[in-house]
């Protein structure tokens, strides 16, 4: 069986219960330096690994404080208080001296209470209707998805010189090739919209993303039933201006099961 | 001059650069413990008065690890990075032994750009049009809010027997008496939505917020031009299951420029 591509971008060697030795993976390589998804999927499975982790992961935050080189790094995990049911960490990636990423994590023990969902699941054709999207030459991150626009797809990037009204996406997205969802596969896709400044202006500027969180609603058991299943990833800038902007996703299982909402705020210049 | 009662609230005594002394305020006491939002203004408060800060904060995380007692505190800062224009945090409030909040946060210098707004400022009715809440008497912080609620208001509260047929409130809000808008009460602010689940479900459970990400889209400048006024507060419910919900809100001037889009994941039992 060969190991999946994701599964070797995330692997790390454990040093005692709190530091994990990992290293940037070409295949998830970005413009500059690594794609922001494998990177966070890398603290979330560090805090998978977590011998003395609580429960499951509702809330995560990464904040990217600096470049991440190509090459070895460092996670180094602290379990700030442990609740009965809830657990809190605080987690950086450094490389040398330099903190290149800060994150903080909620986990939980959950349980069936009274449930609802008020997002709208909107309405979708299935992937197979769908071809999907050629790799981003500049972005070889991508040819590990399978990526299907239902709308704001990559006709809107900068490279095809047009620029939309809106910056809504709807897309199935599954890993390539096919590996069954966990939590961190399933935060790897929360980071894999195109940034939503380049669907609106037709311009290529530096960008990158200072601020992710994600709220997980799924549990282990729940990411499991997905198998290897695309899910539908829909995003949508909020408000761009003065260098930054934020940005609102929800991440749903073919039935309409919203899984994960996911937002960031992004650096961009000009 | 008499202090406002948000001052006296949030007011830090430092001890250097990175370590601040604050005390709970009974005015904005809460049903368990001071009201969330005061706690984060106070930690808002010392990234504000923090000697060494670049620009101002473009995101903050707050995940409450554990109950905030009556008496003081301490908030020890840390700057884990800083870089040309950004600056990132790592903030955690102490109470003795215990850990009760950590935080994140990036500042960061801005300058202008291109900009524009996504999402829609909703139709509404001036506050002088509607008549504010009466304070809720198991919340004492309600009384230091004017709230003027166009829908979403507290008739869907439990205390009142009913429940709707979602989670979605527009209100105006400001502070009781007018104080001039400023970082740290944009932040109070961003917390003073009644939990969502209350609105839905006719029924008293203990509930809390575990971590409130806000992403700040006005500066100082933009903030002082506010003056007292009221803002437009937005929030609904995303999703509810599993004794977790998510609640995506924006605040909003009166001439419909959003001030702050906010995020918070909120425990609530049974």
């Amino acid at each position: 069986m060969t190991t999946h591509v994701l599964d070797l971008a995330i692997a790390l060697e454990a040093q005692g219960d709190d530091l994990y030795h990992g290293h940037t993976s070409a295949a998830y390589a970005n413009m500059i330096g690594p794609f922001g998804g494998a990177t966070a999927a890398t603290v979330m499975q560090a805090l998978m690994r977590h011998p003395q982790r609580l429960g499951e992961v509702v809330a995560l935050t990464l904040n990217y404080a600096g470049p991440v080189a190509d090459g070895a790094f460092i996670i180094a995990t602290r379990i700030v208080r442990t609740n009965r049911s809830t657990q809190h960490w605080y987690i950086e990636l450094r490389q040398g001296a330099e903190v290149a990423l800060t994150a903080t994590a909620v986990t939980a023990t959950r349980r069936d209470t009274w449930g609802d969902t008020e997002l709208r699941f909107p309405g979708v054709v299935p992937p197979a209707a769908i071809a999907p999207m050629p790799p981003v030459p500049w972005a070889a991150w991508t040819k590990n998805y399978d990526m299907r626009f239902m709308r704001g797809g990559p006709e809107g990037l900068p490279t095809d010189g047009s620029g939309s009204a809106d910056s809504l996406s709807h897309l199935w997205i599954r890993d390539e090739p096919p590996r069954p969802l966990d939590f961190a596969s399933l935060t790897a896709i929360c980071d894999a919209f195109f940034p939503r400044l380049f669907l609106r202006r037709p311009k290529m500027v530096p960008i990158g993303t200072v601020s992710l969180t994600i709220y997980f609603h799924a549990d282990s058991v729940a990411l499991t039933a997905q198998g290897t299943d695309a899910v539908l990833a829909v995003a949508q800038g909020q408000h761009f201006g003065q260098g930054y902007f934020d940005q609102s996703a929800q991440i749903w299982s073919r039935s309409g099961v919203p899984l994960a909402t996911t937002h960031q705020v992004v650096y961009y210049k000009d």
